[in-house]
């Protein structure tokens, strides 16, 4: 993942946090209201601290995003106990000097035909708020730190649980 | 996490494959229509084929699940890219029996209060749908397999993408 130098400190450390996993579960609304999620590989953080993916215009997930533009990011690494959130809003579009711009060699065997693939697509997630729950080194802690977000969603002495509001 | 035996072999997959990670970001919908999630660890998978969780009655979750009962369950293994999509229907409720009965040595760092503490409640999701990415050892299978699921959601012939429907 690329990631472009954010303008303040939090916004910095959700980059560090999400390039640490790499792979978004993103959910989003069926129109019958039920929420439904698939894992997405993170291009970019740019300097506006937008995230970029790649994205087939053919594949089921483009309908749900025109119809209801909230989404959620989720970054999971159970093995770290690395926990983030990220609540925002979707655009698919396609733009091809973006799209020559973000693509990396290794993103080929997902995206065989290249950057020139009239079903390639961009999705660009606007980041509204974001939480995480982090924890330090040792594996109590962890538990512990990860305990008490689960069970009040609060900073706890031990883990670390932080949110980044970015809505006006 | 507790795995009773499943009706077919669908529902089996399934629980092996959420038991290989444990802990689930839960995704709801909040009153402003925004996308929100959070770890929660998952306690058992009954015979019935529900998810069982605490949670604190106190917690943010609550509001949100009680005007938006439909859920989403990821299980996201970035090591063993293993992930797994499940929408849902949530309940939330208290019976102490049923807590008595959840009740492990494993979770009390979690709820230092015990089986009997007030706060203490209780997350059931019934599964409506679920998806998952699954893939065989090699590392470059794995990549392949993950890939061709992130850019067509289909069936490919490395990994594998299942979907299991509950939906009557």
């Amino acid at each position: 993942m690329r990631k472009q130098p954010q303008s303040d400190a939090d916004m910095q450390k959700l980059a560090d946090l999400i390039d640490e996993v790499g792979i978004a579960m993103l959910t989003t609304e069926e129109p019958d209201g039920s929420l439904r999620s698939r894992p997405l590989a993170t291009l970019e953080m740019d300097a506006e601290g937008k995230l970029w993916f790649f994205t087939a215009m053919s594949s089921g997930k483009v309908g749900e995003i025109d119809r209801h533009r909230k989404v959620n990011l989720s970054y999971a690494h159970v093995d770290e106990q690395n926990y983030v959130s990220i609540s925002g809003h979707a655009r698919l579009f396609r733009d091809q000097e973006k799209m020559n711009a973000l693509w990396t060699p290794w993103i080929e065997p997902w995206f065989p035909n290249g950057a020139n693939d009239p079903d390639l697509g961009l999705l660009e997630v606007t980041v509204e708020q974001a939480e995480y729950w982090d924890a330090p080194a040792s594996r109590m802690q962890r538990l512990f730190g990860l305990a008490k977000a689960l069970s009040t969603g609060q900073t706890d002495r031990l883990g670390e649980h932080g949110t980044v509001d970015r809505r006006q």
